[in-house]
């Protein structure tokens, strides 16, 4: 399959690299040096998004940002130039879902079809290919994209119309933040009472307690072991994701917010680029901050 | 064994009846009509709590809040003036976990063991005999009481120093509540959005999302059944212990202390008698508000 891919970063490259080895034909844009062992394997190199398009029957981009997507898709030389009538756009960036569907209406208006499928599972799952991928979009454009997800990924899910995807990814952010942030409290509680924050957490893993988190955050936060992982900065920015959504959709999102607000402080502290369990460390520095403790 | 049974409420009678079952000599203070059937089965009614602890060897607490405890312990013709040395309290009642070892020093300044062992589980798991114990004592009088927390508990777990039980209590129910309005707002976000959040909940299921409360709880949402399960009002309760205990303790649990606000909302509404998955309505009528929809 002639398959274009747009955004060669740290996830980008070895989904490229994997979508190359199982023998489509790859066209990647804006070559730098990190992603010149794709031409090496065989990819061929493009000036720009439009050209990468014109090439290529099933496009996927892989950006940071929502502002990133809009670039490469409507910017000079966007992708949208190239695409055509029977092309497949397929956005597996983290963005704003409000504004998947803005961008899918105008990719749509050409007669191109687009599917929204951000992933989970970081840079170990697209390596692996073992990424959970949330899409969203018609049920023919997400089979004509199966085997290309079937390579990348392992968990693979059509929830619904696009911007569904990226709606199941934030949703799914905003659920590990709040859990992670109430497991947090409770061993911060834990320690100051004087229990054994392990031992706490060990009573209650098997109730209605128990969690993922529990499980792999909690013991980060009993070991303080905070080496991501999934990094806060990363969290933070599908929070603000989820809060921008919220704020177009007139949708209060009170405990999102303020786990959004706590990431940020996280930030600010120099925690950005640690595990996001190590919002444990930064909810237990403000306290010793608020009671003058040194 | 002699065993004294003070606080014959909804949890009490069931426990109090397994253990009348299970061969002990029970002895129960003020009697009320509820726990008549308790005298018929072979209990032996005593005049005040005080009575009861000089009729038992190990006492047993059952009570509402903080306040009740301190009242029956050492209130008038309390069970602190019937207490030997020798004599075992145990109270599992779930309360505040600064007053609990305030109240253990107090106990055993009169040469009398204390444990604190708050529970989980309900009415259902009290009458089945299969709740959730969180001990806190020393050793030796936990196994003392074992005999009696087998016939009431499943799982039964000594987590530390007197204090550890109601510790373990209140974090457990820090993070419930937290998961629970984590999973509230990500599906509310997920149907705003045009998703649908059954499919959402089923495509992150299995993920870092993963949890008991999203199973069940996020399944009641989506079902909008708020039948109790447990209700708001009793979780707000513990969320009050939580807060009055991280004030005592100078910690601050900025999602906790939220959690507490939105049940006490919750309860305003007349949702405080609905099971805590209900919090899911609470913030989407809340919604509506804002936006001045009908």
């Amino acid at each position: 399959m002639k398959v274009g891919f747009i955004g060669l970063g740290v996830m980008g490259r070895p989904m490229a690299k994997r979508l190359l080895d199982a023998g489509n034909e790859l066209f990647i844009s804006r070559v730098k040096s990190p992603s010149e062992f794709l031409v090496d394997a065989g990819a061929t190199a493009c000036a720009n998004p439009r050209e990468v398009a014109e090439a290529a029957d099933i496009v996927i981009v892989m950006v940071p940002r929502t502002e990133d997507v809009e670039q490469v898709l409507f910017g000079a030389d966007g992708a949208a130039e190239g695409l055509r009538p029977g092309s497949l756009l397929i956005d597996m960036s983290s963005i704003s879902p409000v504004a998947t569907r803005e961008f899918a209406e105008r990719i749509r208006g050409g007669g191109t079809s687009y599917v929204d499928a951000p992933v989970s599972g970081g840079d170990v799952g697209a390596l692996a290919g073992t990424l959970s991928i949330m899409a969203g979009g018609e049920a023919e454009d997400f089979e004509r994209a199966r085997p290309l997800f079937d390579v990348l990924g392992a968990n693979i899910n059509l929830v619904g119309d696009v911007g569904a995807g990226q709606t199941t990814k934030v949703a799914n952010q905003i659920i590990v933040a709040g859990t992670i942030q109430a497991v947090a409290e409770a061993l911060i509680l834990a320690e100051a009472a004087g229990a054994d924050p392990a031992k706490v957490r060990a009573a209650i893993s098997g109730g209605f307690a128990s969690s993922k988190v529990l499980e792999v955050h909690g013991q980060r936060m009993i070991d303080e072991a905070f080496e991501p992982g999934f990094r806060i900065r990363l969290h933070h920015k599908d929070l603000e994701i989820a809060m921008s959504a919220a704020e177009a959709l007139s949708v209060e999102l009170p405990a999102t917010r303020q786990m959004e607000q706590l990431m940020a402080s996280a930030m600010h502290s120099g925690l950005g680029d640690l595990d996001h369990s190590a919002l444990f460390a930064q909810l237990r520095g403000s306290q010793a901050a608020d009671s003058g403790a040194p």
